[in-house]
């Protein structure tokens, strides 16, 4: 059978807390239900209130929640504007800490692309402007090498702590 | 003022639907409270229900919740195995599909150390095994070029469909 597991090892990483990880803060905000639809929309070029509600289907509710959140997080700014005859409004824009996610949302497209397109093909492709390829997420190292996944290994870094017994 | 606005024009990605949009479709699993907190356990070599648990902090209810989610989509799949003198139960491993999620881990990871990292720094770095180097998601197209965030262009897919009048 395929049970003999005794002996398997303890994981390393129960040796070290989750308390202050990084990724579990950032999904704090990232994993709100809708955060990467409507970033999706910004980095589409798709900034307004009216305009991101129509083309995501997000709630206004919704939507106005997540875009206080990413501006409290000084992911999103807003810019004011003004349509002739009619009253300011604002319209949100990516920071350089919302730039910084694209590789989350590429790798994300690029994912699901492989995995939840319809018989047609993906919905959307991010190119190269100079080369027209497509764009993903790669793995590559601070050497310039690219990382295949299994030659990727987690290690505690200089804020680990130790987990509590 | 910063008001001139009037003749903005209108964002080109307003012209098609979302309705089949591989990013939201992602997001229906990844968007889930807490199921890359979970991933993250097994890509760390955490696999079972208790270790990851008491590792993660994720509640019993979510966790089981995520779990089946997670192997519902073929992202995790169940393999049994038995302590001496207890009963059979499971662990959960990576699929491909399971592993082809590393570079959304990664990227996500990469960005909160950069902007959630305690004084002391990150709690945890992915490594390159050959050269230890810390490895990130970067942006690559399909000729191989690094590509800068403002360097890539979303365009409708194969199975881009017109938005909705």
């Amino acid at each position: 059978m395929l049970t003999a597991m005794e002996t398997a090892p303890r994981p390393a990483a129960l040796a070290w807390s989750t308390e202050n990880c990084q990724v579990e803060r950032a999904m704090a905000v990232l994993g709100e239900r809708a955060t990467l639809l409507v970033l999706r929309e910004v980095f589409n070029g798709v900034r307004r209130f009216d305009d991101m509600r129509r083309h995501s289907g997000v709630s206004r509710q919704v939507l106005t929640d997540r875009l206080a959140l990413l501006v409290g997080h000084g992911i999103l700014r807003r810019v004011p504007y003004k349509d002739a005859g009619r009253r300011e409004r604002h319209e949100y824009r990516l920071t350089g800490k919302g730039f910084d996610l694209y590789p989350v949302l590429v790798a994300v497209a690029a994912w699901g692309a492989r995995y939840y397109a319809g018989p047609e093909g993906a919905a959307v492709e991010m190119a190269h402007r100079a080369c027209g390829a497509p764009v993903t997420a790669t793995l590559t190292c601070g050497d310039g090498h690219q990382v295949a996944v299994e030659d990727v290994a987690p290690r505690p870094g200089p804020g680990a702590r130790p987990a509590r017994p």
